[in-house]
């Protein structure tokens, strides 16, 4: 009776502050952080095993705010506890003047969970909906290859449950049996313009968990010892540790014991908790001011009276548990070995020897090779991993273990990979270029999280050919791109784009973006490709290569179409044309090099691209009008919606971009005849 | 026992027919659409209501393919029973002989269904998986609008069902209650690089499907009777005309009367069906051969003397019984009135007087005034629809029943209004620009279906403010880009996109959308902003406007950053700066127009962009790149990740993107001190 007493009176105490930071910042989320205040405080000041003090403990039990929104209620009690936020380079105390602050842009308390801004307690920026169990299941799944008994509590809007991303995450906690995350679906019955869907009631989302294999806690969100209890019986079935084999992919169900128990919840709660003027709809985002605000912290303080009773100041002291002991971080051992080396040690060195490979299977074989020396490198991949040659890493004994299958469900392994950032590894997700659309919102939550995530999309551009514009990469440089030209928190490009053009480059890149810690794309291919480097090749971020020198023409290319430039070559030096090829691997890059080499070569320049246009094309056009020189810039890329072909020789002609297109434009370009 | 041998031996003929055909083209799925093989059989040759002369007949029933790859099983029914295919201008029957060119640069067949490669049986193209659930919804809702007594069916891959957008799928059909749409799981067990989870098994799909309120019906996938079966159960309960009323928005789960009935088959099928030696895992996308060819085509042989005994050629004429009679499409009723003209009917004329009104409540009025007159516009939008103002064409009682609530679920939505828009209408979504990100698979292969869908993004770029980065649209530009640099299958820009500046452009443009056949994506703000135009400015899809004439340096912004822009021109006057200030509203624009402009201001440029960069700045690179001008173009964009801040102006600020940073940028650009 006084842990249910002490539990109402905090949670009207934050429900109270919620009230007041948002009003102070004149826009927020109340009424959804106030349907959150019970569960909140008996997650925060009980159940979890954290410190306000050293809130990134990699020990410390974690709690994901799906429902970003509504994150006062969070920032209250952090508050409250004296939890650490940065104050310039230091960390000190959070205070409840801090509350005032919220929104402001000096402020570390942000609009929605952002840990990049200041904010320690939380592992991942959320508040585009419908992401945060993913991210959970990323931190349980680190938990588990660490051997550490930690929780992850997830709390989840029932709008935001709409979300296919959410069943992604679901069915994900099954497959990979992490019982140590608990989705916490709160149920508070209103969206922003209306009610929510019946589809999303209490009752549906109880039966949906139950099909897919949860055991579903129905409690009441106010009540304070059946959270509590739910919580307990949650912790009680929470460990991943007894069952540290990796995830029974591709069982099937009839085969597949069922080992663990999975808890969900599911909890009625009430928009506006404790202050009936300001619940129900037309009070979403929306703070009280004036009378109206002190109407709802009245009825706040009558709740107080009425729920509780002779509660004394002594009662209120809640135990937080202390997180446990940890280990060192694994260490990192050596220096992969060189591609060829790698080759000969798995017996594969009479590819080499061809001539040529894809630039996805040189990305595998750098997986692998990678694997061997660093445990923080885990894979991912969304049931293409023997097309994207994931499976290189996955099918070695020792690295199984660090791989995981995702299965067709993309936006649920970029959150998941965010997941596993957030606890220190350094995630590889793989799909095809077109498929890892799908998750592009949360590749840039991801990065709006400081994420040290590699996404990897093979068969990208047009040379796949046969399978048809529904399995090409065809926008994706464009929107890569749009992170190359800005800063993330660290300083550093929001995101580096890769496209090798051949096995070196790629095996070469991928060791690259383990050691840099940040955000990267890269681009592989599905056709074998003939080698352009060799060992002694290095590839930076930012770089670029100078195949060719000449003084005619600038040829800017990257990827697949360095090869078709390549063999333009000869016959553009026929036409009396002398051109410079430059491999344009990575973007952002040297922008004054490039000025350079198009000045040496007239201002005359051709870029090359597989891919629609505003990629490649328009970062070199960006970088010649930085200075007011005189350029001439062609741009050849796909211009027309590709179809299937059944060659990719086929879809470069049929999209004008083989050698003799590349040839014919460039005499036009020049002016010159062709031979 | 008749149809049973019918039904077995014509799956058996046209596993074969894909055998030969995916043998030519040397890739494809066989096995895949082998699995299918009855169950097309009974849908195209007896359940389906449709025409083979005329597969596009509005009144027809349809066939989504969502799992796309299986695509050979339905061209292989198609050739056969001769329905039409495009042979340049012209329809020609697609003959046996086509089949072989499957997946040629030259055929109709691509690899995957493309309605706009000359297949017009499709309506949309897959192959981007978990899709086509939604795009048969959508072509419910059509079918509902229309008053006709159309049946959709979907094929969906067990494998794909782990994609969200399913489930999304499958909560809005319930919402929206259209059991004229019929979801058919084919359970064959095997995913790509593994066989498919124990989560998306037939007994699991089956317990999902029953929690979120369908009636699930689990057959056999190659048993004749059982499949017929199930399709008449299904047609059996499958008319929404009894229930023309609007969907149940909102209501909630104890308030809503099961009215109508959802079937769902989840069928048990064999991939590689009648040939065991291409069945289980290792025969994913990979068509036998040679030797293994041969003995595949054995196999099925075998299976017809087993199963198809004493059968004349006369029992193999299925009925296909031909699709209803329809009247004309609804006819568009004259042309909105203007945008003061119609505040004025709506009592709104007090606003105007204002001066300011944000670009989506205007966006907002133009979509009602629109629905008054043309009663093809549907609306769109995912609970935000009082923030993005599409609830003023919910909220006008004429107009409600053509807005469809697509909850918190963007990928659901875009592939709805694929759906629909294949239907005849023309979709309008709407959520916020960052959520759409969600969408962007699906709004590419809406694109790459000739969808005529408008796509509107409200809260772009950073004017926002208080909710943050996770809110905010700002690598929206760069990606709807891609397109404007390509063209579609009619031959226009794969998308325009469109940034109105105030209210005025907001009605315009929207109404211009409107009247263009083609993909479209608008951005509206946040704030209110002033008025720039009238009723007498016209905005053309391409356009833009010259606001200030100046001589030496040309600004050129969209959106927001026209007004910080305008900010700038008191100041900039004051240091000696004459700066012409273009409205670059579209993308693409006329780059000769904009060149002469920047010639004008002596090739000094200057660009705007409250997003990040490659974005509107780079289109004007790539402007002034084309023919060998020198200019000196400066880019100001977003260039680190944001944050929340309370105002607009304290945003503009923190990003460097103030009129005091205009016109500090500019004078550093041209040399001049500052005043």
């Amino acid at each position: 009776m006084s842990f249910d007493a002490a539990v109402h009176a905090k949670a009207i105490q934050l429900n109270t502050l919620v009230l007041d930071m948002t009003a102070a910042s004149g826009s927020g989320h109340p009424t959804t952080a106030m349907s959150l205040g019970h569960m909140t405080t008996v997650l925060m000041y009980h159940a979890m095993r954290w410190s306000p003090e050293q809130p990134g403990l990699p020990t410390a039990d974690r709690l994901v705010l799906s429902a970003g929104h509504g994150v006062p209620i969070v920032y209250a009690a952090y508050a409250d506890l004296g939890g650490v936020i940065e104050d310039g380079e230091a960390l000190r105390p959070c205070t409840l003047d801090d509350l005032k602050t919220l929104r402001r842009a000096d402020s570390p308390l942000d609009g929605h969970p952002n840990p990049c801004e200041g904010f320690p307690f939380f592992d991942a920026a959320t508040g585009s909906l419908g992401q945060g169990l993913s991210v959970a299941a990323g931190l349980g799944l680190a938990a588990r290859l660490d051997g550490l008994d930690r929780r992850i509590y997830c709390i989840i809007g029932d709008g935001e449950s709409r979300e296919g991303q959410i069943w992604e995450a679901v069915d994900f906690l099954i497959d990979h049996k992490l019982c140590n995350v608990l989705p916490i679906f709160s149920c508070n019955g209103f969206g922003q313009a209306d009610t929510v869907s019946a589809q999303q009631s209490p009752e549906v989302l109880t039966k949906k968990l139950e099909a897919a294999g949860f055991s579903v806690l129905q409690i009441d969100g106010h009540d304070p010892a059946a959270i509590r209890d739910a919580f307990e019986a949650f912790a009680a079935n929470s460990s991943v540790l007894v069952d540290n084999e990796p995830p029974a992919v591709g069982t099937r169900a009839q085969d597949r014991a069922v080992a663990v128990k999975h808890v969900a919840i599911v909890a009625r709660t009430i928009k506006g908790w404790g202050a009936p003027s300001v619940q129900g709809h037309g009070w979403h985002g929306k703070p009280p001011k004036g009378p109206q605000l002190e109407q709802a912290k009245t009825e706040l303080s009558e709740c107080r009276v009425r729920l509780v009773k002779g509660l004394g100041a002594e009662d209120m002291t809640f135990a937080i548990y202390p997180p446990a002991e940890q280990g060192p971080p694994p260490a990192i051992e050596g220096e992969a070995p060189s591609l060829t080396a790698v080759m000969g040690q798995y017996d594969m060195g009479h590819i080499i020897s061809r001539g040529s490979l894809a630039t996805r299977k040189a990305y595998g074989i750098a997986l692998r090779a990678l694997g061997k020396v660093n445990p923080n490198i885990v894979v991912l991949d969304g049931d293409v991993r023997n097309s994207t040659f994931a499976e290189t890493f996955y099918k070695d004994a020792d690295l199984k273990n660090r791989f995981f299958e995702c299965k067709i469900a993309e936006q649920n392994m970029i959150s998941v990979a965010a997941g596993l950032s957030a606890a220190g590894k350094t995630p590889f997700c793989s799909s095809f270029a077109k498929f890892l659309t799908r998750g592009y919102d949360q590749i840039e939550m991801a990065i709006n999280s400081g994420s040290n995530i590699k996404v990897v999309g093979s068969h990208a551009g047009i040379s796949l050919a046969a399978d048809g514009p529904s399995q090409m990469g065809l926008p994706d440089i464009a929107w890569f791109r749009a992170f190359t030209t800005m800063q993330d928190h660290r300083g550093n490009p929001g995101c580096y784009v890769l496209q090798p053009a051949d096995a070196y480059a790629a095996y070469g890149l991928t060791m690259v973006m383990a050691e840099y810690e940040g955000a990267c794309y890269m681009r592989t291919l599905r056709p074998d490709t003939e080698f352009l480097y060799d060992e002694s090749t290095v590839f930076n971020l930012g770089g670029l290569e100078v195949l060719t020198e000449g003084r005619d023409l600038l040829i800017v290319a990257a990827g697949y179409m360095v090869h078709e430039a390549n063999r333009a070559l000869d016959d553009l030096d026929k036409a009396g044309i002398d051109a410079t090829l430059v491999d344009l691997y990575s973007l952002p890059f040297d922008s004054e090099k490039l000025l350079d080499l198009a000045q040496e070569n007239n201002g005359m320049i051709l870029t090359l691209e597989d891919n629609y246009g505003a990629s490649l094309g328009s970062a070199v056009a960006d970088a010649l009008t930085e200075d007011g020189g005189a350029f001439t810039l062609e741009q050849m890329f796909v211009k027309r919606i590709p179809k299937s072909a059944r060659s990719a020789d086929d879809v470069m002609r049929m999209c004008g971009l083989d050698h003799q297109a590349i040839v014919q434009r460039a005499c036009q370009l020049l002016q010159v005849a062709e031979v």
